[in-house]
């Protein structure tokens, strides 16, 4: 059956399959000291133009994001994120877990904004009871977010500059950074990121990987013993050198990019079909994930053929649905979808 | 200086000094295994017309709900609270320390509102990803509320049928139970809420106590190994019996209403005289807090004669102020507030 | 260069990367609700002879412990476990990150022996203090040991039996548990274990597969919303057909079983070659770790020819030093070193 | 009946009862801001000769040290701490609540010692594996100990060594450091412990305090946000100046001193009376906590006319036995009990 239900259904990018395979025999050593994790960090400190950089590899992304905020949110602290933010929505309390409260901002297309973070934060440190209350440590965006809405280089600015102020660490999930990267219109490159942010987890897992998640500090600043704390937190894959060639093949022939934009491509096909056809666009976005409001009968019919991702309610006759390609989506996949819509 | 900022300015009813002298030099045992606890823990079985009833002692509000909420809180559960509730806002994340969280609802003058709940639980149980969700576990109400304002019956057992629907427990963090019970328009006895609330601590610090809250298990469910729990929670008062004897106090010659009663009314002249010079009320609330929307110019006049509480912001020249009284509250300290109004 | 360093260093098993590569762009639905997992679990439920068992399917090793331990010990409990045990040690103090203690038992050839535990608990038990105590909740055994030694049944049956007297529930930690199932003189099979134990998980990624632990109850007794909990400890794989396909394959063709076999004959071999040249093995044992107590020159002068493993320092002269074979050791490796020998 | 059980089973010095009763309707602000904590640490640093040591007040023994190790152990780290320590046997898990590990070290009466904390520390820094175990961050260390003994000053600048020479804090427990100060031969005076420790805890609950444990940094380097992460563990009492109140008392006319000395001085008596009645002390030692090992039958006839508190059995027919003075022991009471052995 034909499905746009998301973005990690297929396994991974056959390039990653055939080297896995070559050095299936080698003997590697574990825990990422490998040469293929050196090899993949290089080409991301390159990639991100920080010679510098830490780089560490993990399996998924709620693993990755508890790990990460765990040891980078100070104790008397916790995370400001969207409330749409996968930490707060979907990650079965993974953060809280750790013993860090989420502390949510509105969302506006997925994003928050830095004005308001400004807002919150002020009125944190002006109230004379912040002492009993949860300090605003870091903050957590997602690029391209949850709605596949992706933020400037002038709004990640703005949201970096409130950081310093605050005393804040920026964190950037990119499960799908690859497809933000690639998007029509999109601002901001990975070397702005690195510059901007404190930390950035570029994903692999909805990009082209069997599973794996990169995780990058651009300065070099990782927290004392982060090897540890990544064992600690049940994250450290023993076979590390799986995700040192899966990253070192993604990063090779620019391939991060080539597939992304390949995704994007067919997202925009699609949404060109859906406003042609007079279907409602929820939100106007560049990347992968395409959010489409739909009444029951348009999804009902829909659903006899194709598989949608359900994203949430509207009232009693209509629910936003998701159409989401991937670096694994084929143009007849396409011309089969356009043809039901 | 006359102060009105808070209901624990004081050290406790004298009744209990005496007391505590009287006994200063018997031995008893420890943890709450002595007499004390033992005859406070009848009284206040009878209070609640619960003889199954498991009654506990801790020290300390923040403590209390802790250790509550952790131990009656499924592992892949968090508490529904409303946005103004203590653990949300003043408890430093200590709720989010222990792993769970704090999943908030619109507050209504303090208040959550039962269909808001049944409809936050009807949604979380239809979305087809919930199970990465953090589930709604534990309600938790405060009676009177951060604001002053109290439920009524009907409102109680609303919400209290929405928890059983959805296997939710309810808990009732009473620090400010008394000024409740005793308020004018009040229609929820101590009965009523054993009856239909899970666990209740009635609180003893902000009501003649030292210190101290009494954790009731109506229907003598307490958690496995609770003792443990709360040692481990360091939250076990080796001289236990010193909380057995203020709440033995407390709990005798109908102590617990009277000093409430006194206060509900000390804040009943207040508002009067608030209303009758023209003064803002923030809102109608019937117990001894009351919050009051003031301009700076009242604010800084007011200020230097009378310690008040602030609460919050409103716009750039105003703010709302909170008036409290205590079971410690004189006359005369209402005749000196009530000329400076 | 020649390796026996562990069991972890080659990828997997060639019949799964040629699955792997059949599948690859088939869209699976994610999270273990696959065909490939539906398949894998009831193999395994036929190899435990446990129909009802639930099987949940984990990436790592510590991260399987640590989510299982954490889910099935009494908030007020910890996880008794031999001083050796790989929790106690090796594992960045992963379980005591999720709030529990690990209680430690003595180890002989890294076991715990059941009289002792018996003692342990009731001397627990017989404490007037013990409820200012962790509770043994839990009893963590490995087959095969971290030292490469296996419980017998009598064994087995005797902590099995200690752990129903004190109401614990009982853990194997099959990392390597198919290395157990073959070895010569074993008498314990899978479903022994199954009727025995609480919780079983049989290791992936050290017996041929690329990653991943099979996770059994074999009474369908998994802690409520599991899932859930798996999600929350940042263990969920997305991909999760992966591991089902891992598994299937495994357990399709004898394969657990025929490649640990074949690991034990060459640490059979090694062995007696130890011993015909006057080696001193440090413990006497059946499966694929072989355990060496060397002087530092022959150290030397092996480490500059093969990799091994370092396990203990004995005095200043002596180390105990770990040979290791894997389902990838080939006979011209075993020939080579004990060549070197 | 006459009791020698435990240090905690009266009230307090009657000049604390007799302040309390002082100051009862006064107006104080809450959380330790007020004039008595104010003073009170004032005190207690002059009599550390620590300027700018930073004071805090917390309300009990476990709840302190949970609070102090979690904040100053770092993420990776664990405690270590003598196998007899509290915080290993009696504290039912707080410390591992917080996610840290209590690393064990062989007792000698209770006391570590340094060379085997020295070859713990450099043993795991040289396993080649020590990134996936447990890092030592803090030490541990009970004055006077669990059994009642002391540590010379010699003992505490050796540990103090190793914890400098491996980047360890020092924290030193004082539940009772009252009586080890006026102990009989003691040479390690308070302003030595301020010295050598990093963070140390005077006790009030078991030496004339109604509750309370004061927490000393004595260069001022007190965790960040300390007072939040006091509130976050539940630690933060609302009538701080009741703490304030006790240790001002307690400090004034040498009372903290006094007091602990006529407790030892009793102790004496006892010890001199069994000696002379040829019981078997357990272990020498000058403090208030005598340990006594008894066969059944003397346990059984003391029994019927004092309580005693039991420690742990020896062998069938013989158990240790704690015999334990404190402030409160009057003249009459010692008579009593020399009357009965």
């Amino acid at each position: 059956m034909l499905s746009f239900e998301n973005d990690y259904s297929e396994g991974c990018h056959p390039a990653i399959l055939e080297r896995l395979k070559q050095i299936n025999l080698e003997k590697n050593p574990g825990y990422g000291a490998d040469g293929y994790c050196q090899a993949a960090r290089d080409k991301i400190r390159q990639a991100c133009e920080s010679p510098r950089a830490d780089v560490w590899f993990l399996v998924g992304g709620t693993q990755t994001n508890q790990t990460v905020i765990d040891a980078i949110t100070p104790q008397y602290a916790g995370v400001a994120a969207a409330e749409s933010g996968h930490i707060n929505v979907h990650e079965a309390g993974a953060i809280e877990a750790t013993g860090h409260k989420v502390l949510t901002l509105p969302e506006h297309d997925g994003k928050i904004d830095a004005k308001e973070l400004d807002a919150y934060c002020g009125d944190f440190y002006q109230d004379g009871n912040y002492e009993h209350m949860v300090f605003p440590g870091t903050v957590y965006i997602s690029q391209s977010t949850e709605y596949g809405t992706i933020y400037s280089l002038d709004e990640l600015k703005a949201i970096s500059q409130v950081c310093k102020r605050y005393d804040m660490r920026l964190f950037v999930d990119g499960a799908r950074l690859g497809y933000a990267l690639s998007a029509q219109g999109n601002d901001v490159s990975l070397v702005d990121l690195a510059r901007l942010a404190d930390v950035i987890y570029i994903g692999g897992t909805k990009q082209g990987a069997l599973f794996g998640e990169a995780v990058v500090f651009p300065r070099g600043d990782s927290p004392k013993h982060f090897l540890t704390l990544i064992k600690q937190h049940g994250a450290l894959l023993a076979k590390g050198w799986l995700l040192g060639v899966q990253f070192d093949t993604l990063f090779s022939e620019d391939r991060y990019s080539v597939i992304a934009y390949q995704a994007n491509q067919a997202a925009d096909r699609i949404r060109q079909a859906l406003r042609a056809k007079g279907y409602q666009l929820t939100l106007d976005n560049p990347t992968n994930q395409i959010l489409v409001t739909m009444d029951q009968a348009t999804i009902d019919r829909l659903s006899a053929q194709v598989k949608l991702g359900y994203m949430y309610p509207v009232d009693e006759s209509h629910a936003v649905m998701r159409i989401c390609t991937s670096w694994a989506t084929s143009s007849e996949q396409v011309d089969q979808l356009v043809g039901l819509l």
